[in-house]
């Protein structure tokens, strides 16, 4: 792993996805004291920075693997992901999710192509009926977070931030399985000047936390936080780069996210996922910190249910 | 009224005002059939295609009036407009107000520096005040719609889409006070090359359609719409300009209004308000009539109290 690693990954993935714009707003600067640089990953393909790792993870499997095709197991975004990013390199996906995921998502999994196996709604179950696509198809496993590929795929995203910012005091993701921070921290140490990895995180899904306080994995007794991208947790993969290379993470409660997320819809006349607005409301939270400094934010997928969102 | 003119407004506001982008979506193409071309005034400043106009009015002002100052009534975007132009250039911003206005719109024209008189809820008190300032102040009364100089700043918004593409066959707005139709329609008229100008016009507001069937300026019995913006009915000045340049108007029905924003938010990942999706919704309705045709769409605004939005 060096600085020649992520160049190679994002020469090999640019053609496949959108260097995302970044927004700012006086406004939101103003309110709180720094100078914000907001990475509009709503915009990627498929609505999520996602697509990034995922397009990496099957570039790096040889002609004959491709061939056979790609398996996860995932009712969110990155099922979609991989289901996009195989379509456009004519790669197989199979994709398993459990039989209680909400129908819209298995026709989005569908409109990018992706081949469904419903499973029971277990893990155990999940991971079954993926390893038996991989006995049967000859069919890769990619993990959505905890996964090298995955991982410096997304780190592209940070690296595009500090290409057009190289003087970022901070850069603030989402916590959730660990790879979109993970990369993010990659991204600073090898193209930042003194430049922070700071994740956020719901309090009530706080595993990363607990996980850099104890020294080990830790995991979640409840998934109820509105930021349903959040609710995983790390890997041995992912965690090592988390332990060495995140300064810290910041716990917000729910009605902070609400309250973050209404902003960025309007402020930055934006929508994005109540996931990404959890890094917005680690920074709302704690803006003395971040006072007077250059803050990058990872918004990091637009990918939400209108019908459930409330702000009364 | 010529080629010049509108080019001497571009050059005269653009110091002011964003070149907004232009979004597109490979799925809204496929779903009309058409290749579409949003004008994202949502990411306008004060987040409205209403600082074009306003700031153009201003400017066209003589030093000793703008030291005068200006004044409209308004509870809408022209009020934020009138008053952020205004203060962008040392200008007196007098805002009349009625009682009722939410406190939200209220708080908005004071952030931006407007100096709010509050008035009966009738327009002929709104007349009135408005009346009285400008005989107690000498400032000068400038209407949100019905204002040459008004048209001519928004006509800059369909410039910068046919500068970016040319081979336009239609660029469609929506139609509230008729000030953006009218400007989008010099655009058209003089930087087109055969491209029509349609406006989308919610159903129970259709004074604007009416008006083009009888051939004078007909109002509204009922403000009843979602699209806030687009109760307001035409004026002697803008209505000879979309009498001579608009091709016809597409009127919507209310769900039809909602299913647009949908969308509009869902896949382009962005916050516009109910007004803008008007014009999205009369292509929807017309999917035969813009087949195969390029056709660029006025996002008018993204100033929506989300609050009061429910898509369930």
């Amino acid at each position: 792993m060096n600085t020649q690693t992520l160049i190679a990954t994002r020469e090999r993935i640019s053609p496949y996805i959108h260097n995302t714009p970044i927004f700012t707003s006086h406004l939101l600067d103003d309110m709180i004291g720094s100078k914000l640089f907001f990475k509009c990953e709503n915009f990627q393909k498929m609505g999520a920075f996602k697509m990034r790792g995922a397009i990496n993870a099957i570039l790096q499997l040889s002609e004959a693997q491709q061939q056979r095709g790609v398996v996860t197991h995932s009712s969110g975004n990155f099922a979609q992901a991989l289901s996009l990013a195989a379509k456009n390199l004519k790669v197989p996906a199979y994709i398993v999710m459990p039989k209680n995921a909400p129908k819209v998502k298995k026709d989005a999994v569908m409109g990018y192509g992706g081949r469904i196996t419903v499973c029971e709604s277990t893990l155990l179950a999940r991971e079954v009926a993926a390893e038996k696509i991989v006995t049967d198809k000859g069919a890769t496993f990619i993990h959505p977070s905890n996964d090298l590929n995955v991982i410096l795929g997304n780190a592209t995203a940070g690296m595009e931030l500090l290409q057009a910012h190289s003087d970022l005091n901070a850069i603030v993701t989402p916590v959730g399985g660990g790879g979109l921070i993970a990369g993010t921290a990659l991204a600073a140490h090898y193209f930042g000047s003194h430049c922070k990895t700071i994740g956020g995180e719901p309090q009530i899904v706080n595993d990363a936390y607990r996980s850099l306080q104890s020294g080990q994995i830790e995991t979640n007794t409840t998934v109820h936080t509105i930021a349903d991208g959040l609710r995983t947790h790390l890997g041995d993969i992912n965690f090592p780069i988390i332990k060495q290379h995140v300064d810290h993470i910041i716990c917000v409660e729910e009605d902070e996210i609400v309250k973050a997320l209404k902003l960025l819809w309007e402020r930055l006349k934006i929508v994005v996922e109540p996931s990404s607005a959890v890094a917005f409301a680690a920074v709302l939270k704690n803006k003395s910190y971040f006072k007077d400094q250059s803050v990058g934010i990872i918004l990091s997928g637009g990918n939400v249910d209108l019908e459930t969102i409330k702000f009364s």
